[in-house]
């Protein structure tokens, strides 16, 4: 398969391949440079390809953001499908805190986020895709709250949902925040704090 | 005064003066490229200074951000004394939750902790200075938490209550990553829902 090929079908196994091989790569060169620093000569270095080539994946590193937050939505959809499927979501929610804290401690996955997050608070074209995705995935975890409040015969008050699904966020966000500036953070009593928290926002009435 | 003398009296308040000339400059420089984007003659530049001279006052950028991260310690324990100076501290948290949300929502200062935030995943020094001045607040508000917790004659059992006061840092921290996401964010609603969320944390025996 030639180069232009991979142009030509974009979409075939090849072109995902090395598609991936260079988001891998510019995790790597973002993580240890930051964004700014990170060149797409030096991303293309990484994934072992020619400085022109990438450009047949990337028109930038805009575009390599927007991948990242595109993952991103995927993977928050699937923990929400996952919630979803829970005959009391809400409860799930709560028993999950544990398992949730652990990940979020154990995983080094806290940096590129942050690394989007400084961009978007200089970058407009990156602000407005983390804000679109932002609204995306808070939708649907609004919409998953609420049903399984209606189930529980709890009140459903968009405004009053909307605000403790965004401190809810918050909580999760902030997690990771902590688990950067705390590395010391006792798992259990975190996860135990985060329930006594997020109780009274799924199920207060 | 000369530069000469600017050196041998670092604390004079010319040099103080020119010091926080540097820091608003770096500010901006950061703002606009990000930490690995800016170099120190960018930053002198903005500050109209010579390339040379603005090493009387930094080193590296290393210490630009040291400064940085000791003025958000000297303004976090400005909030924690005023908190310890309220009859109880506790009350006053949850009265203030609206006063926290609308400074989030309207100061623009999220910028430059979230650039420390992205720096310090990959830099090991910004990370320890992050770390140090992390414990060093915790450690306040943990102190005017139990105090306060005391006098109400509730349990103080440090272990509970550092996840307690973990989970809150982690929500007033998520907060700012909910403005930047989310600038459409009901301040009323996320204020309420932030008193729910932190009201059992704070009181719940």
């Amino acid at each position: 398969m030639t180069l232009a090929s991979d142009r030509h079908h974009p979409d075939s196994a090849r072109a995902e391949h090395r598609r991936r091989q260079v988001l891998e790569a510019a995790e790597q060169c973002f993580r240890r440079r930051g964004f700014h620093g990170a060149s797409m000569a030096d991303i293309s270095k990484a994934a072992g390809m020619s400085a022109g080539h990438i450009y047949n994946y990337f028109d930038n590193k805009e575009a390599i953001i927007a991948a990242f937050v595109q993952c991103k939505v995927e993977r928050v959809s699937a923990i929400m499908r996952d919630l979803d499927s829970h005959a009391d979501p809400l409860q799930a929610l709560l028993d999950g805190m544990d398992e949730y804290v652990r990940k979020a401690v154990e995983d080094d996955d806290h940096k590129i986020p942050l690394e989007i997050f400084a961009e978007a608070a200089r970058n407009p074209a990156i602000h407005a895709m983390l804000c679109a995705a932002d609204a995306h995935t808070r939708g649907q975890f609004q919409d998953i709250v609420c049903r399984a409040r209606e189930r529980r015969g709890l009140s459903v008050d968009r405004a009053v949902i909307g605000g403790r699904v965004a401190a809810l966020i918050a909580m999760f966000e902030g997690l990771h925040l902590r688990v950067l500036q705390h590395p010391q953070l006792m798992q259990r009593g975190m996860a135990d704090a985060l329930r006594t928290a997020a109780a009274p926002l799924l199920l207060n009435d």
